[in-house]
């Protein structure tokens, strides 16, 4: 549609995730326009990304050094740890300030069907870490992947795997009905969750 | 929030346009995960961008050479001239099918609140392509900036400079109700152009 390089920029940022047709022709014009300073900003981060960004060698998650901050902060109780799916689930769960122990990020949830199996994951570290002698034991491990077929399935394999771990305990975190919601918007699984999952007060 | 690289792109992402703190946060995943081949390509249209894109010397629209490629087509009617705000408006226009002749892009709309007055404009160019004794001349000028309050000031003003010219038509883009919309939902200023602007049938 346009010519030569903006054209380029446009096509290169439509590719995104999210960013359809009309939003890659903003964010061009908006670079067409923006401080070369800002653009370099962008090429520099960018091209430290595509250096290899270290993930941490005990949990895997994105990190800036090969241990993570929250794995090399000794005020973090190691016992207990947190299995999610992605980097981005770590965040999540950071936010609620509810949980003080440490994380293992799997990389994904298995999905035979896009070609991800166990090897695929994390899981044979995350079975490694359980087992080490090194550090404290862990004796709880939380099962945080998502509420969905991959994450439920994911959840299934993992118990099955752990069941031979003496003196551990799995768990998984709890469904039910969103803090804030409305009983009679909830979907008819969630608030099965929620009716077999209830508590006693 | 992460560490390192991760945040640092995902900061720049989040400066640009329409992308908030979660897309910004779901392209730089995505871009973690891609193939490098794909960042390469990123990387090299913002360089090429960065390096200077070049604008048509004659209407301004951003071109792949010094003249483009509708300035330097002769089958296109030189006598008409479409002024739009910018080189997105072309596209729009051109996207119609319905315009044979040149364009004009001034880039942008005067807005004094944000210091665009008219010598932020290429209002100067224009004025000297309509006074130009070389090629043929300019008979029909049709003013297609935005209908909202900047674009109507740019029109309003074009207009009273475009005055002395004898022998120059200037029009205006129709305002009226959008094709394929409901006349129970066009906002008052909407019907009140259509009203006024109504046309014999």
């Amino acid at each position: 549609m346009y010519e030569g390089p903006v054209q380029d920029l446009i096509d290169e940022l439509g590719r995104l995730p999210g960013v359809g047709p009309k939003s890659a022709q903003r964010i061009a014009f908006h670079l067409l326009a923006a401080d070369p300073a800002d653009l370099t900003r962008l090429q520099e981060a960018l091209q430290r990304v595509k250096e290899g960004v270290v993930f941490c060698e005990v949990c895997g998650n994105v990190s800036a050094e090969t241990r993570c901050r929250i794995c090399a902060d000794v005020r973090r109780d190691a016992t207990v740890v947190c299995v999610v799916e992605e980097p981005k689930d770590v965040l999540a769960v950071e936010r609620t300030r509810e949980f003080k122990g440490r994380y293992h990020v799997l990389g994904g949830a298995l999905d035979p069907l896009s070609g991800i199996g166990p090897d695929q994951l994390r899981i044979r570290e995350l079975l490694a870490r359980i087992g080490s002698t090194e550090g404290p034991t862990i004796t709880e491990l939380i099962i945080a992947t998502d509420p969905n077929t991959e994450g439920e399935a994911t959840a299934t394999y993992l118990v099955r795997m752990l069941r031979d771990f003496a003196g551990l305990t799995v768990t998984r975190l709890a469904s039910g009905l969103p803090m804030g919601g409305d009983l009679e918007f909830a979907d008819e699984l969630t608030l099965g969750r929620a009716l077999s999952g209830r508590r006693q007060i």
